[in-house]
C-alpha cells in the first residue's frame, strides 16, 4: 500500500484508536497512584470516549465484596464554544461557553427528584467531598476546561455550604484533576486560565496540595491537578472517532509513524 | 505471531475499534435515511462511545450556513443494575435499574436553572417534538433499554401535557429509536421488553409510525424503531474499550477472524 516516497496530505497528528487506548493506559497508571479519582466528569462530546476508556484503568475494590472490582462513576455534562448562534457577536465566538447538559442538583448534595436512587448510589455518585477528574479530549484553547472547572467548583462551594457544620466538617477536602488526551502547546499562550498544580513529578502527593482550612473542614483544595496523556505543537489532530474512513485513517497514522513525523510528544506519564 | 494451530481461549466475541467504528457507519447510514435523529441519548457507561462514534455519521446541515455541517447533540444518562447495594434483596439483583444521572427539566420542555442557555441552544437539546436516538453498547437482557425508554417517554408525556396547548399543537411528533453496537439473541427471551417497531426494512418509513392524533398534536409516536448494528447469540463480547491489553485483545480477535469463529451476525443495515 505504502511505498517510500509517499508523503502524508497534511501536517495533522492521526491517532489510532489503540494509540490513544495505550496512551490512556499509561496515563492512568500515574492519575491512579496519585490521585485515585472517585469520580469522573466527562465534558461531552470530546471526553465521552477518554472517559469510558479511562474506566477500564481506574477501578476500585467493591465496598461489598474485596475480591471484586467496581467501576468509577461517569457523569456526563455538555459544553460547547458558542459559534452556532444567530446574533452571536463575532468577538464572542470561541470563547463563550455554552451549556447543554448539567449535573442534576442532588450531585451537589442536594436533594433533588431522584428518589428511586438508593443511599449507597448517593454516596456513589455525588461531588462533594470527593476527587473528581474532569474529562476532555483536547486542551486546545483552554477556554471550556476553565469554564468546567470554575463552575464545577462554584456549584461545590454552593453545595458544601448548604450542608449541616456537622456533616460538612466530616468531609474530606474535594479535589480536582483534569484529564485530557492532547494538550496544544500554544507558544501565543491560552485563552482561558487553570490554577494548575505545578509540579507533576511521581513524588507529588495530595498531601501537598493546599487546603483552606480556615473554614473547618469540607473544604474545596486549591488548584487542579493536570494529566494530559501527549502534547503536540498548535496543529489540528484528527482523532479516530472523527474519521469517516478508518481504515484510510489508520494507513495515514501508519506511515506518519513510519516516516517519523507528525508524532505526539511524551504526557505527563512518560516524564 | 500466530501460527496454524493456535486456537481461541473461548467462545467471546471478541471486536476492535475498527471492526465497531465500520459496523456504526453502516448502521448509521440507515439510520440517516430512515429516523434522522434530531438528538441522541446515550446511556452511561456503554453508550457514550458508540454514541460520540455515531455522531460523526450522523450531522446535519448547519441552520446557519447551509454550507456547514453541525452535530447532533448528545445528551447522556446514567443507568446501572441495582447489584453492588447492600440489603438489595438477590430476587432484585440485575432486575432494578438504578438512575446515576438524569437528564435536567429543561430538556423536557420546563424551564429550569440554565439561564446561560441561549434560544437555539434550547430548541437543539430539548428532547419534545424531536426524534430522539436512544444508544448503548449491547442489548442483553434488555431491562435497562426498556427502564431508559419507558422513562424518557414518561417525561416527555409531562413535558408535552405542561405546554401551552397552542404551542403543543405546532410541535411534531416525538419519536423514539434504539441503537444498539450488539443485539444478543437469546433463545429463553428477554427479561426486558420493548414495543419494537417490526419492519426494518428499507422501505419504513416514519409515515407508516402510528401516532395518537386524538390529542390534538404534540403526541409521542407509538413504538420505538430498533437498529442493531449486529446480532450475536448468548456468549460473552469484549468490547476494546474494557480490555487492559488492547494489543492482544486485537490479536485474538484477528485470530478469530482467520478461523472464521465467533463472529458477529449482520445487524439491520446488511438485511
Amino acid at each position: 500500500m505504502t511505498s517510500s516516497t509517499e508523503q502524508l496530505p497534511d501536517d495533522h497528528i492521526r491517532a489510532t484508536y489503540e494509540d490513544i487506548h495505550v496512551q490512556i493506559a499509561q496515563t492512568a497508571k500515574l492519575i491512579k497512584r496519585q490521585f485515585d479519582p472517585d469520580v469522573m466528569v466527562a465534558i461531552s462530546g470530546g471526553g465521552l470516549i477518554p472517559a469510558r476508556i479511562l474506566r477500564t484503568f481506574l477501578k476500585k475494590p467493591s465496598a461489598h465484596d474485596p475480591n471484586k472490582k467496581r467501576n468509577v462513576p461517569i457523569q456526563a455534562i455538555g459544553l460547547a464554544l458558542y459559534e452556532e448562534v444567530a446574533g452571536s457577536s463575532v468577538e464572542n465566538m470561541g470563547r463563550e461557553v455554552v451549556r447543554t447538559q448539567w449535573l442534576d442538583e442532588g450531585t451537589f448534595g442536594k436533594r433533588s427528584s431522584r428518589e428511586d436512587r438508593g443511599e449507597d448510589g448517593d454516596k456513589e455518585e455525588g461531588l462533594l467531598g470527593k476527587r473528581i477528574l474532569i474529562v476532555d479530549e483536547v486542551d486546545d484553547s483552554r477556554t471550556t476546561l476553565q469554564y468546567a472547572y470554575q463552575e464545577l467548583v462554584k456549584d461545590v462551594k454552593a453545595g458544601l455550604e448548604a450542608l449541616e457544620p456537622e456533616a460538612r466538617a466530616k468531609l474530606p477536602p474535594t479535589r480536582f484533576a483534569i484529564f485530557v488526551v492532547h494538550n496544544k502547546v500554544k507558544d501565543s499562550g491560552k485563552r482561558g486560565t487553570l490554577p494548575l498544580i505545578p509540579s507533576q513529578s511521581s513524588s507529588s502527593t495530595l498531601e501537598d496540595q493546599p487546603v483552606d482550612s480556615t473554614s473547618g473542614g469540607g473544604a474545596v483544595a486549591e488548584g487542579v491537578w493536570y494529566y494530559p496523556a501527549g502534547e503536540t505543537g498548535d496543529v489540528w489532530v484528527d482523532y479516530p472517532w472523527e474519521t469517516e474512513d478508518i481504515a484510510e485513517h489508520n494507513r495515514l497514522a501508519n506511515l506518519a509513524k513510519k516516516l517519523g513525523v507528525n508524532q505526539v510528544g511524551a504526557g505527563v506519564a512518560s516524564r
